[in-house]
């Protein structure tokens, strides 16, 4: 290896963690994880004995494949690219996965929000059946069988569909035809049966917020509407595109991709059923309903329906409605007969984990003007004034997801999610208190914020040449928020313009949707009584600094609100009461929703908010 | 090679025709097709520039693969065990499967049967839709925009299931928002949206037998009833298993067993679907409504029912009821909302197919005595005496169908399908007039017939030592109905004491079942005023032959009725007629089923209707 080879950092990019190192030639795959703050198991450390570190090659080469990995991954994961982190060495830029097993610190996902526990009031009942089993004297179908017992339960107009039919069979022996049997409905309309249970098993629901990145689950028992048990995860189609827009060109360009797209999500769902189910104690059979709440293009994949028309004016939803679609008929392994329900979306762009946030945070019937909205590459804003509901989303851009940010990386262990300048000294803190790697998105709302006040930026967001902290590097001006010195990746971790830029982009995106808002429903933004901000990222800004370069209106701060994944306690809400599901349709039938592309006059809210 | 391995004869299978040939080591696999009387496609007469003789190995090698072969074939069904059949020479004994499309002649199926066409009486509509297509003035969802549609056509109360909804807004966006849609149901209660098509498109559907080796569909215009086109296909299934015993056990051997029997006969089904499509000119999306019939495993597997306890005391179905399922639950390429009806099965070995021939044959609200009867594996045997119904399922066992007989093989080219013994001369029959290559079940039916007249064997089904023909060989006596110069095999078809003896078996389970349901229902043979014979075998067998042994009583010819595919038929009537699937259901609920296993007396019949 030449000195100048050695001497060429390599740009390591790790998947669906969303971190990037960059190392020497030579430095293991585990080496460089560590290097990004990205704990893998490694048993041994790193002695290629535990087997522990795998990690799969998504792009790129590394070393030739070992001895010690052939020993410990199978024929076909060295097909598909799967290495041992310890024994891979690195000679060029890679892209590498790495599954959830192989790492030691569960990823950082918000799972509380607001939302209070509702009584449990869906439609649902158990009774006690005991049959006898089939004999040479008694050839009765299975399933007639169980109808016998259900009528001689006083349940007769019960209806099977043919996922629970060919389900109950197996159930019924296993049970040696004695349980309880679980059943949907009303005593008015036929029930619907949904699973056969030992006669002490709990019924248990499935709430799901599926967002772009994140999937979070709870598991809810139906008898008290406790959660018992929750859990998060990366959203796995990720691999397919960061955002919405990529997956719907991935499936515009591949024939299987909204199968394909809508089948990793479905594996990632069942592997989260599985570990809720083992941590609260129960079986996936005793999974008798489910809620997904997802942003209108989630909601389609998940469901399968089309979305090519969601990236393309004028951007309609193929399905609007509630709809309640059998677990089976997406894969999902829950109770053979169970369904899932999805709440209605609004538009293309504000989906039913928006009408999900408002159920939760009581935006949708309060009496007060209320603000509320969830920021994210879309931020879909609601207004609740007088009695009605308005409803906007705006382009707000990857950039506080850390993306097109030099340094930008998603909220992960490493990242830096606080900055503070005072008197020109610059203070950093990263998640987990580890030497910085990249910087996270209230990290860098805090650094321009901060910027500004220091007079490190101006109005236009340029950076001031010769501002204490920016240098100029490449012909452009950069600040410089970690040294080399300190940083975990061995670079100056630094702020440029065209990050500025980014940041003027998203908060003129939001702010101008406010204000749309406010415009159409003739409400000063003064008037305004609670500001409520949902969603992992918008738990974790700092709202001064939000106020401070613009992004929302100059309120007194008692009047925001932080409310965490509140589309998830939305859900929570959904899957438990009859009542919430009825408020679901009034949302969606109310809420006037205001395209922003064709509103008069938001050009030039757009561009008098880009203004730090 | 040794003089001593080259005089050894290789046993060849060909699969799923089920056709055996002995050939000299260094045959290719095509000469050895044709020794079989198997034409397949070889265009280029064997020089391996077609590449059409494509067949697959399924156990034994064959000699390496050739530049020619690699250069024709996919590298994965070179993995998959695919050869030429021109390129592969042959040294061991090998099961080889051939894809229909190598075939140059469709195999021998049975499509034609009893069952009048009748007038269209189930409940399905057709509305002429036009819609505004979506504008960034009108935002509306797909589905909503669908149902204002349907609402201004007069159908306010329509369900769109989860399957129909997620293809609807492609079919409408295709149509441009202009065409009709398909509704299944009345007014009084819900309709069900099924499809949504140009305008000029016919409404078809497809009724379907699936036999545990033969395959029928038949696509129904459902306007005026009259069938548009028809094929028959084998059951891919058996390849898992010659008859349904085996493929229960599959099931219980492999954790994916069902899976796997669902979606190869899926995969046919669909393959069928479309070649009928193409030959009626219509599309997949206009096939709105489908029927299945099948003996009880058939249906189970096709609607991925569990087949374990069927294949175990007391034999029990999972489900006896009729069921309507979403055609897409099970993978079937039909219109996006179409169901498939699946009539009721009486027992675990009396299935829907049995009541659709009842239907079509009229046996089930005959006002005579009639005994209907369809030959197979299992032989169900229904009588219909003073308006009551008896049925019960024989153990036949697969004789008839060539199987356990030493020159045994199905209806195909090549196999002997009549024999006659003139005055000590053989002379034989065989399909399609070639060089005989084995005997298909009428063919060994006038053998053993033909034989006790002749006296070759006896009433015990000894063949008669020194009787014309018979001569020993291997310790054993046989009766050479072909000589090896004049066989396409190079070897003797011979007859065996063991041949006899199945066939004894056989004729005796039939005809002990029918003695038991007359003794049930207290009636003489003599009194019965028809006798029906359904299906393949039961259309080719010599009746006055079937007499002579003891399978059928004495009774005139006349009274005998061979009526070809009847559960086809009834298939067709079910698909099209309200009114047929109420009277399935009658069926179902007055038949008296008589379980032969526990029946006193059975096994007395059974051995004295054992002699010939």
């Amino acid at each position: 290896m030449s000195d100048e080879d050695a001497s060429k950092k390599l740009r390591i990019d790790f998947e669906p963690i969303g971190r990037r190192v960059k190392v020497s030639p030579g430095t293991t795959i585990l080496e460089a994880a560590r290097l990004a703050g990205i704990e893998l198991v490694s048993v041994c450390g790193g002695g290629g004995t535990c087997g522990r570190c795998k990690v799969r090659l998504m792009s790129g080469a590394a070393s030739e494949v070992t001895d010690t990995e052939r020993h410990k991954l199978s024929k076909s994961e060295i097909k598909e690219g799967f290495r041992l982190a310890c024994q891979a060495g690195l000679s060029e830029d890679v892209r590498i996965q790495i599954p959830p097993q192989s790492l030691t610190t569960p990823q950082r996902t918000q799972l509380e929000g607001e939302g209070e526990e509702l009584p449990v009031t869906i439609d649902w009942k158990a009774a006690t059946l005991a049959m006898q089993p089939p004999s040479l004297e008694d050839l009765t179908a299975d399933i007639t069988r169980f109808r016998s017992g259900l009528s001689g339960a006083g349940f007769s107009k019960v209806e099977i569909e043919s996922q629970a039919s060919v389900s109950l069979p197996e159930q019924l022996r296993k049970n040696l035809w004695q349980g309880q049997v679980v059943l949907r409905g009303t005593g008015t309309q036929k029930y619907r049966a949904v699973t056969f249970l030992p006669s002490e098993a709990v019924a248990v629901g499935m709430a799901v917020d599926v967002g772009t990145t994140k999937v979070a689950m709870y598991l809810v028992d139906l008898q008290n509407g406790g959660t018992l048990a929750k859990s998060g995860a990366m959203n796995p189609q990720i691999s397919y595109g960061e955002d919405v827009i990529s997956r719907i060109g991935y499936c515009n360009t591949h024939s299987d991709g909204r199968k394909v797209l809508q089948s990793v999500l479905v594996d990632t769902l069942n592997a989260m059923i599985e570990e809720n189910c083992q941590s609260a104690g129960v079986t996936r059979d005793q999974v008798v309903e489910g809620v997904v709440v997802g942003n209108t293009v989630m909601h389609h994949l998940f469901g399968g329906f089309p979305v090519q028309q969601l990236g393309e004016a004028p951007y309609v939803a193929a399905v609007s409605e509630a709809v309640e679609i059998p677990a089976a008929s997406v894969g999902l392994m829950m109770a053979p007969g169970a369904h899932v329900y999805l709440p209605p979306n609004i538009a293309g762009y504000v989906g039913g984990d928006h009408v999900a946030m408002l159920l939760a945070t009581g935006t949708w019937n309060s009496k007060k003007n209320v603000i509320a909205l969830d920021i994210g590459t879309n931020t879909e804003v609601c207004l609740a004034a007088q009695g009605k509901l308005y409803c906007c989303s705006c382009a707000s851009g990857p950039a506080f997801e850390g993306a097109h940010i030099q340094a930008g990386m998603r909220a992960a262990r490493g990242a830096i999610e606080r900055v503070e300048i005072d008197n020109g000294t610059v203070r950093v803190q990263s998640i987990g208190g580890l030497a910085p790697v990249g910087i996270c998105g209230s990290g860098i709302l805090d650094a321009v914020a901060e910027m500004t006040m220091a007079n490190v930026v101006d109005t236009r967001g340029s950076l001031r040449s010769g501002a204490l902290g920016v240098i100029a590097r490449n012909d452009r001006q950069e600040f410089v928020l970690v040294t080399a010195a300190e940083s975990g990746t061995g670079d100056d971790i630094v702020i440029t313009r065209s990050d500025v830029n980014q940041i003027q982009l998203a908060k003129a995106a939001i702010r101008a949707g406010v204000e749309v808002l406010l415009a159409v429903a003739k409400l000063d933004a003064a008037a305004l009584d609670e500001f409520i901000v949902a969603g992992a990222f918008g738990t974790y800004l700092d709202l001064e600094h939000a106020v401070r370069i613009g992004m929302f209106p100059g309120l007194p701060l008692e009047r925001f609100k932080q409310v965490g994944n509140a589309a998830g306690g939305g859900a929570k809400q959904l899957l438990v009461s009859k009542e919430r599901r009825q408020a679901a349709d009034v949302i969606a039938e109310k809420m006037h929703y205001v395209e922003l592309t064709t509103y008069r006059g938001f050009d030039q809210l757009y561009v008098q908010n880009m203004y730090l």
